[in-house]
């Protein structure tokens, strides 16, 4: 295929997945390329001591606000949350998903869901993996030295491939 | 006390009361000056048929920001969410929550969060009054023709005079 090719052009997609928590919330960026596909940014977002939670929603929704204005992903994959979580939990955690999907929204990005489960059957083909294996899987597919730090950036990256094979096969 | 008065200008506050909802979103916005309270404006949001989660937290992300816009209150407060809901309604309207308490945050607002017991209990006097009598307590409270409508524009004054009785006494 030639670099020129309008195929290979209209195949290309920058994908941001995130994984919102309530005290990191990670983040991380790919760019498809046909069968190809590579890590251009990870990172996270993490809350600082005695923060309320209007700071909360503010420091995450400019966080989402300028990774997409530097990176300009035309999606955005967010970690639906698990509902196992205490009440508490949840209702805090779907706070912050509000931001995040809103800073996504009003940047015309289009914006998909998928839960843990998913992520992980797709990314290591069983959606019981372990949080290692996924780390693991990560640095496999994206050829990286080792594995993305913290955590919660493997995740956000863990999410970006899940919405990239999703949409390939 | 003259209406010069610098106490009396300082005790001067807007209140924007708000109601989330999955359906609906109401507002209240009430001023306080000294001991009167009076109702500004009052409305709601209604979902669109077939509005993605995207689509609905722009419509009220926008909504709130064109109404502090409006009336600049100084005070928002938010209904804090009902924990007997199930799990699907609990996080779709934590995630309303979280763009609305953004929007304020945002707009450099101050945010307090009001359980539906406290707003009862403040306005009728009893934590678990009917939506008749919080409806027919905020007509009399604000010397109104007629209960506000829809009854979630009629919830919203009541979040906002729970603040306004809360800060007061």
């Amino acid at each position: 295929m030639k670099a020129s090719d309008p195929n290979r052009l209209d195949s290309a997609t920058t994908i941001m997945g995130i994984d919102p928590g309530g005290e990191v919330t990670g983040i991380g960026v790919v760019r498809r390329e046909g069968n190809m596909i590579r890590m251009v940014a990870c990172g996270a977002s993490r809350a600082r001591k005695g923060e309320s939670i209007a700071e909360k929603l503010c420091r995450v929704f400019r966080f989402v606000q300028e990774i997409i204005e530097e990176y300009r992903p035309e999606v955005l994959a967010v970690e639906d949350t698990f509902y196992g979580r205490n009440v508490k939990s949840l209702k805090s955690i779907s706070q912050i998903r509000g931001a995040i999907i809103l800073a996504g929204a009003l940047a015309g990005v289009s914006i998909y869901e998928y839960s843990p489960r998913e992520v992980k059957k797709a990314v290591v083909g069983r959606g019981d993996a372990s949080k290692e294996q996924v780390q693991k899987m990560i640095q496999a597919l994206l050829g990286l030295e080792s594995a993305p730090k913290p955590h919660d950036a493997a995740d956000a990256l863990a999410i970006a491939l899940c919405h990239s094979h999703r949409r390939q096969f």
